[in-house]
């Protein structure tokens, strides 16, 4: 078991970062990063897993190097923080085929995100319900289990919609350890919530900000073009003299997530009392996302262009290897393969 | 694509090989190597297979070792074939988590051993058909791919009994060409299926010797062993002086697959006319079977109890690495990972 306590997160590389992304996960992670002086913290980019849906090269390729930059622009400081990407840990796939000797197919048969792709096909009057689902799919949980265990991990922050995963790789631990662990024995992983609930931030239509509606705000558009996504996000017709409701409206809701107390409070006074028009509200928006982001996005610019980005990852992946390296050869020895 | 034609061999260790092993697989093969000279021949340990049913460390560590130590004491050459373990090559599992996610879940809901599983639980009337059933199992088709994959294989000898196997890779390699061709394509294989049928040697109760049944001769038994469980197969109460037939009497069908026309005719004869006793048949038996083992037993001996043989698997594991290092950094090339 590793010395000290680790806290590992996985980041999905399946899209490029938007602002629903960094309110919701990066700014809370990157600040209780903070907070965590004591511990081990690891952070991986997942990026076999996003191998299931995204089946671009170009795109995966970007998307992984896109999501690693926005993490280190945001903060995430990778002397303190192991950063790596999956791909760089073969100790992982080695790992799952061991883990999946011990895993019983029923458990994967009761996966969410399985029985959620099976829903979908019953729902569409799809007889096979298996159909267009593939295997790694299916495997997903066994190789997450393998992401959580070479690390030794204590700790997983995930969000409540997640807590499945971290209690199927408790359970797979807990039967590698009741057959091998006279020899080795991994820690069970316990999951780490947030607290309360995570605030939903609303995408261009209104609707929840998602990749998959296609109403994001990309977190490191060029300036110009930010201006003109935030200049399109509809609003209704109220006249710029009359009062209006800034709790209904997306702008509004997207600039209590930037702006300062002070700063909110005068905004919501002037929209209510009338006299500012929508079109004002947006170019505060702007404003107020820019000032924030623009720093940011210099830096992610920076990386997006250069070999250092490349260079980080391979320095976390032989930080990261030192511990994965360790791990295997130990469960190697405990199953008689070594 | 590999220059010349290769061959790919897979060796299970989930065993002691025995004289069954020996007669319908170890020496046919090892006959054919002599006439493959123009191709690349490989054969490779599939101990991480063996996991799904050996969860014994030591009995583990013990077959890989006695299988590979007696492919090599019964004459593979290690120079001229690359005999490497699976558990050597770790692109093998990386290829795996590739190949998974171009694989449908519902090919492997069709496989034979999953299937077979799931009818003895069936038969055995329990309820949760996928009782004790592991994901190992389940996987087991997608491994099986990577294995052959990882070294463009462009043949694998196999019984008929195992040509889904064959069928599967090559429907799993057509899907990951049909997506990433433009920048990779794999070879796709063919199975390589022996001539005739494959000859059922009888074990010591007279059914199919397998380990199954608890009924085989361990090839490399010390020679006093050998001689005691040759002497306890049973026979019939046919007194030593009347007329015997030899085909049906399990010593009998033994002789045949060791000793030479000559000598089997002689025996045959001897038998048919009376005067020639079951016991003096099973010490011809043992002394035809020990001629031939007692120099590879030797070897064998020889090969356990030194470090040569890991340093020869150590080998060939670096030369087949030279392999699956080119493949999988093109196929990491090929889906956007590299």
């Amino acid at each position: 078991m590793a010395a000290t306590t680790t806290y590992l997160t996985g980041i999905q590389t399946s899209g490029t970062p938007h602002i629903g992304n960094y309110i919701g996960a990066i700014k809370p992670a990157l600040a209780a990063a903070q907070s965590t002086e004591d511990y081990d913290t690891l952070y991986f980019l997942a990026d076999y897993h996003s191998l299931n849906t995204v089946k671009d090269p170009a795109e995966l390729r970007h998307n992984i190097r896109s999501v690693a930059a926005t993490w280190l622009a945001c903060g995430l400081d990778p002397q303190r923080t192991i950063l790596y990407r999956q791909s760089h840990i073969p100790e992982v796939f080695e790992l799952a085929t061991i883990l999946s000797s011990v895993t019983a197919k029923g458990l994967m048969n009761r996966a969410h995100a399985y029985k959620a792709a099976r829903d979908r096909n019953e729902a569409a009057g799809i007889a096979d319900l298996d159909a267009g689902i593939n295997m790694g799919l299916f495997n997903y949980p066994v190789l997450m289990a393998a992401d959580i265990l070479i690390m030794e991990s204590d700790y997983v922050p995930v969000g409540r919609d997640q807590a499945q995963h971290i209690e199927y790789t408790a359970d797979i631990a807990g039967s590698f350890n009741h057959l091998y662990g006279d020899s080795y024995s991994f820690p069970i992983p316990q999951g780490s919530y947030p607290a309360g609930e995570a605030s939903l931030l609303p995408g261009t239509d209104g609707r929840k900000m998602s990749k998959s509606y296609d109403n994001t705000i990309p977190l490191f558009l060029p300036e110009n073009k930010l201006k003109k996504l935030i200049r399109r996000i509809p609003t209704d017709s109220t006249p710029v003299e009359e009062p209006k409701e800034p709790d209904t409206s997306v702008p509004f809701q997207l600039l209590t997530q930037f702006a300062d107390a002070d700063r909110l409070a005068q905004t919501r006074k002037r929209l209510e009392a009338g006299g500012m028009g929508w079109g004002e509200l947006k170019n505060e928006l702007f404003e107020v996302i820019n000032a924030e982001i623009a720093p940011k996005r210099e830096r992610y610019e920076e990386l997006m262009a250069s070999r250092e980005l490349d260079d980080i990852l391979a320095a976390g992946a032989e930080r990261a290897r030192q511990r994965s390296r360790r791990v295997i050869a130990q469960v190697r020895e405990a199953i008689g393969i070594a």
